[in-house]
């Protein structure tokens, strides 16, 4: 997966190539106070200000909403008292009420597609202060799988090529709502970013015989690691304190997860986003589920792996990565990890215990 | 360089391809206000608040500045009446102060290289309050030709592969000091993303017997022209009100412009920035020169057009654009172009005849 590191962190400036995403990343020890005191600027606040009276995600507001694809409850014959909540966007990206141009596995050489498409929320609990994070993992698991469900039935649309699972936790990540949600973005084409992947992971099967994802990374850069999952800070990260959590089984998508695997990472994640919200302040932060197209030949099908990529939003992005598409990164890799694998998080005995009891 | 526009603007959403960038746009008129209704929630604020007691870019304050590397001034006989100075950042992304690794055309395949490089300041003006728009367009030619003269130098470092000019105005756009400045980041490898459109260049060349930036755009893009160059919101923009200044003469290096077509685009930058500050509420922003690589072979140069990219920072990039690459831009860019063309700078024709009296 990586490049032998070196024996103690490097002081000097480094670029390093993220191989899977075909993108290089400068890492800069001068502009970095020391890696330890990171921390968020703007940390996201309680969402208890907007109490329930005025969010439409809400339990008792789902007559504010657009309309709802399916909820997850505990007990049939009471629908009201939901879960879990997929609705459709009110203020949809594309549209699925338009007629679909199938261009069969390609995109079109055309240069203009029509926007069809779907633009899913998923509500994560009915409760306005309740975070993503204060789910138990079993909790965070049902997420998983409301996930993996909505995307079973949008994949079953011939014109939909690639689905895109997100969350957006935070006003400067992009959240436009504080009630704790996620969105899913279908498209009717590929984009080229995962092309890219696809490729190089392609490739990399081809000249090793091994998927790069399933090689066991340098232990410098592993944070933890579960039954079905590790999580480390990857070797060419991006972004201060990125974290990527990656399936130990060989999988091209998400949604062939199971309800065992999805609590095992509902757990893991759950832990993850507890250790970076200690560590850096609560800080604003996207997760992205990076999976295969919908429809892919089976060359590249047999030699993708899924993983899912959390990002907490520490620094702006500036005129030189949006020019070069290299970002600058003030911390090594293995100092994040270092750190992150540190952060005491109290009930990580417990996440781990409920996960196996429940699973 | 776009495909026929239709007669009127579109209502539903839509996908078009940057083929420049190989990128794709999600136009999404319902995630919209009014075109014309958007602007800056964060408007930057007039930097007098620092006043050059505390400034270091501020005249007087040349001592708590990293090294300079050259001043312009009026009169070589007072060089304390600076107008321009060229510095070293102080916290460099890169060091000049390590050794290169000369690798050739082509990037390592080893994953990792040093951190040789250079990262430089321009100090657009001593003086705190004024903006780069302040001053005349012939200022601001002699800033781009500081520019030039900077680049030149580096040129001559053999390991430098790739030279980024950049700007960053208001701190959400990644500025660090308010005192109106510019930066320069030369790199040891060339980021994919420039390779992607060199390659992309090439091919249209090749099929079409054209360069793609030489082509007219549709008049509905187009926002302003000047005598070397024009002024367009490109076809698949991937931010609102984004805007590229492309030469009319065909030239792969911005570092080859002149005195006279400096003078020239000053101008034109100059009315751009005016034009998108009192549309959209003095918005931060970021422009980046989008030039070829320092060193390509005969085949790419004689395919590649530099050119000039402005982008207002009105939304923040959540998850979906950070996992796809894909931006989602609420206006289409025939609304933008028609906005910025119709926005009345009081002193257009003045800078136009500033700029063609001072050539």
């Amino acid at each position: 997966m990586a490049p032998q590191l070196p024996s103690s962190s490097p002081q000097n400036p480094e670029l390093r190539k993220d191989i899977i995403n075909n993108k290089w990343v400068n890492f800069s020890p001068a502009r970095s106070k020391r890696p330890s005191d990171f921390k968020s600027k703007s940390p996201v606040s309680d969402p208890n200000q907007k109490q329930s009276q005025e969010c439409p995600f809400c339990i008792g507001h789902e007559h504010e909403c657009a309309p709802e694809i399916f909820r997850v409850m505990d007990d049939p014959n009471s629908p009201s008292k939901w879960r879990i909540r997929v609705i459709q966007n009110l203020y949809p990206a594309l549209s699925r009420d338009i007629e679909p141009q199938n261009t069969g596995l390609d995109n079109p050489d055309c240069g203009v597609v029509a926007g069809f498409g779907f633009h899913d929320v998923v509500i994560e609990t009915s409760t306005h202060p309740v975070h993503l994070f204060d789910l138990s993992g079993y909790g965070v698991g049902e997420v998983l799988m409301a996930y993996k469900k909505r995307v079973l039935q949008i994949a079953s649309f011939d014109a939909i090529k690639y689905i895109q699972v997100f969350k957006n936790h935070g006003a400067s990540a992009g959240a436009s709502m504080s009630h704790s949600h996620s969105q899913i973005i279908a498209l009717p084409i590929v984009p080229p970013a995962i092309s890219t992947r696809l490729a190089a992971m392609k490739e990399y099967f081809e000249q090793t015989g091994n998927c790069v994802l399933c090689e066991k990374p340098p232990k410098e850069l592993l944070i933890h690691e579960s039954r079905h999952f590790i999580s480390v800070v990857p070797f060419a990260a991006s972004y201060a304190f990125e974290i990527w959590i990656i399936p130990r089984y060989h999988s091209a998508h998400f949604h062939d997860i199971d309800k065992e695997k999805a609590n095992d990472l509902g757990g893991l994640l759950k832990l993850m986003l507890k250790k970076m919200g200690l560590q850096l302040n609560n800080p604003p932060f996207n997760f992205m589920i990076h999976t295969a197209p919908v429809r892919i030949d089976d060359a590249h099908l047999s030699c993708s792996h899924w993983y899912l990529q959390i990002v907490p939003q520490l620094t702006v992005l500036a005129g030189f990565e949006v020019a070069t598409g290299c970002h600058i990164n003030p911390v090594f890799p293995e100092n994040a990890a270092k750190i992150l694998r540190e952060v005491n998080v109290e009930d990580t005995e417990e996440i781990c215990r409920e996960d196996s009891e429940r699973s």
